[in-house]
């Protein structure tokens, strides 16, 4: 019933390179770091009920087959054309990639292959972080490094994200830390750390956003734990008006807090992605209760997808369906105009992220 | 289906004395102080398309038509016609307004004569207590003008509003503030005060709030950001017995746990108004998630509406059809009794606002 | 239309003994301490309108009579008689009980005998410490006594239930307390304690906490207030691989939060009885908004019914219909196979508990 162009995936990540067993299959079905509690699956779950009923069709099978007759014709697939035929069937014309997380996953080139379609890149500020402090003797090359490392990231990138919020929820105090704090915690870091260790530490965390900030590309915030208005809501007041926008991922069970800061805040977006995914055949409830705050022009679609080209196609079965049932029956009931549900759609499918993020028109 | 009584609105604001351009209207629909972001409008929000459904008809236009075409039909009539068509089709039979807030707006008479309408006025404890500091030259005198002010707005209100919660969480600490101590921030305060300036200090906000809970008059209080159990939960539990009723306003996204306080304190009552304008196509689903635990002696109807008619109009229209979709719909598959239906209907439209602020029967 | 086997309420108290008048049985409809507020009564509330409703057919009468008809046929059938009749009419084969309540109630072979159904024992750990307290000269002799109550306690019962998350947050703090911590707790806890005084010491309920846990039997955290990320989720990540399964109970409203646990925590379990029961004719929502995170492993019937046979029988019925409604409108539309709906109905209504506690099957 309602139209949608074909989607911006406006923050996901790679799919795995390497042929799956039933188990790492299954493992990305789930949300925490352990497996599954005994006599459990995460088969059993929104994410896995929405995989069995959209992917075995591309794959030739009945919807709802069981899980191990679905990973049987995919690995006869092969992991390559099990992924090409799965990523066509999205409708995503455009992902933006958010390269950050470690394993065998494929980049922005290799997913725009597979998928028939363009790919960006999204940096990760932390990983860069890491990653020069890897190669900085001192304190002081590691933060000229770390400077010209956002500076030279931001003109090949679409976007930074950050999960500074997750890590660390006073990371997002309001202001810029201080020159020599800033030293001293590099100082601190940089001799307890070894190769490959995470940055958590506060005052670099802050740091970094800011030296974000000031690149003036927009800043991805992966949310913590807790209402975003209370950690969230003074980072916007302290970036307002500096000319980079700020998008607020991963939002659920604080997506309502989400939209309403995109709604007060003109630099604040929210995205939708994982609130979907996760929730399955609840997406549409979902979606309507994100519509109820936001601004229309302040809404992006993502899948938020990891490791499996199943969550690209679940989020953008799920976003569409969605989309068609709440706009649509709006519209069916006389509260919304079918042009407006339209308009609507295509902002938040696509033009909202094509605005936001300086990309060419489809 | 559902039948309703003529409402009370029991918490809104005057509507502007002047003709607006379609910048100042549209400023209206946004939640923030800014513009909208660039490449967005606030008519694109389910306020702005709530406003375009129910106000064209009303003005002679068809639904959803573009907001220009609107408003130059508004200008047409002139501001005084078009409010007099916009307040009388609402079914708003009382008005309690909050005078407030600043701007050139209609005061509680003018509004009710606009609309056909009863209106009583809500005292703003706030506004008050800045009123008697631009008048006091010492602090023993601004002190006792205080009171004596607070008493005598008693004598001719129905109820006062406080934003103590929003401009301080902690204002909402659990019992008044010590004599000395309210000396001693008065004394600050007013030394570092220019005419005119806003009260944001703790301790004077919450001796403000105490003098007006020993009035007895209905308090309401706006929520601020963040869970209401953790900081209105205390005040609750602190005034609980003194016959004072409180009234929790804004509650949205908390408006469950609104509702939930309503349910554990006798004498707090939740109110319904903006989480239903600012929802538009959603209202239904907002009222029935209120419904859940709010008993329903204890759930307020109003429009919230400032500065716009069109607020009061989608106000009362999206509260009648949600109570009509979702009490009619418990009638219908047998949860509830039609007669039950019926009874509390009247109760949330304006039986418990006429208990709660000793209103004469309509 | 889904198929759910005979029910384990995984949580629930015994019913009164005695007969009751309009104003006992209304006082059990409400949540708070007090009465209702004037004007008001709780038989207009969602659990209200559920018990006349679902209960007065069970009893001869039409569906919505007045309170007072109800009552009046409930003291005419006397009491063992009506709640003969009620119990049976639920569809629960196995209650588990927590007796930890003050009151006249049924322990569980009463109820067990009055339901037709079996019974087992859920002791309640903060009155195992007041009884211990009452009879223990000495901090020796009270800690020794604790350890000895709670292991014995362990032998009889199918789970403990912990009400310290409601009496002092902070209880829940990751790790246990320190042995000179305890006893210094318990020295002051002893000597300040009147006979039957309550236990809200943080360090003891903490130090009662890891006593449970070292048991091995599922630990059942009653819910404070505020959003249980903050303060369930550092001891779900304490407890984390220790081998105890942890239920969280009384989720609402923070009942999303409750099951985002449950999907990252393989040891966390979640409850849905009183969400249920508080809400009434909205049952169906809370119920879909609960399965959007939790997986549908993890996931556990209750009535949380207390007092009332009414509740027991309200809890049931209402659970029934939701799952029929949620689950049956998947299946309808195609989200899920209607195999996997039976299968996930019999999960929550029976087969997650007898797992979780060890019940034989059915």
């Amino acid at each position: 019933m309602i139209e949608t162009p074909p989607l911006v995936d406006q923050y996901c990540h790679g799919v795995l390179r390497t042929e799956l067993g039933l188990g790492t299959f299954e493992a990305h079905l789930g949300r925490g770091d352990g497996p599954p509690a005994p006599g459990t699956t995460f088969f059993d779950t929104q994410t896995g009920f929405a995989v069995r009923r959209w992917c075995p069709p591309l794959l030739g099978l009945e919807p709802h087959c069981p899980p191990a007759r679905y990973l049987a014709r995919r690995r006869e697939l092969g992991v390559i054309e099990a992924g090409r035929r799965l990523l066509r069937a999205t409708g995503i014309s455009t992902y933006l990639v958010d390269t950050g997380l470690p394993g065998d996953l494929t980049g922005p080139p290799e997913l725009a292959a597979a998928g028939a379609a363009e790919a960006h890149e999204i940096v990760r500020l932390e990983l860069l972080a890491e990653q020069v402090a890897d190669t900085s003797g001192t304190v002081e090359s590691f933060l000229a490094n770390l400077a010209e490392s956002v500076h030279g990231a931001a003109a090949g990138a679409v976007a930074f994200a950050s999960v500074a919020g997750a890590r660390h929820g006073c990371a997002l105090a309001p202001e810029p830390p201080g020159a020599g704090e800033v030293r001293g915690a590099a100082a601190r870091w940089l001799a307890a750390r070894e190769v490959g260790g995470q940055l958590s530490d506060p005052v670099l965390l802050r740091h970094l956003l800011w030296i974000a900030v000031a690149s003036g590309l927009p800043l991805q915030l992966h949310a913590g734990s807790g209402d975003p208005q209370s950690y969230v809501g003074e980072f916007a007041r302290a970036t307002a008006g500096l000319g980079t926008d700020v998008v607020l991922l991963h939002g659920y069970p604080y997506h309502r807090h989400a939209a309403h800061l995109a709604g007060v805040f003109p630099h604040v977006y929210a995205d939708l992605g994982p609130a979907l995914v996760r929730t399955g055949a609840r997406a549409a409830s979902l979606l309507a209760e994100v519509l109820e705050l936001a601004p229309f022009g302040k809404l992006l679609f993502s899948s938020g997808a990891h490791g499996l080209p199943e969550l690209h196609v679940v989020g953008a079965h799920l976003f569409r369906e969605a989309l068609g049932r709440v706009l649509g029956g709006w519209v069916a009931e006389g509260a919304w105009s079918r042009g407006d549900a339209d308009r609507v759609a295509g902002l938040i499918a696509a033009g909202n992220a094509r605005r936001v993020y300086g990309l060419a028109a489809a």
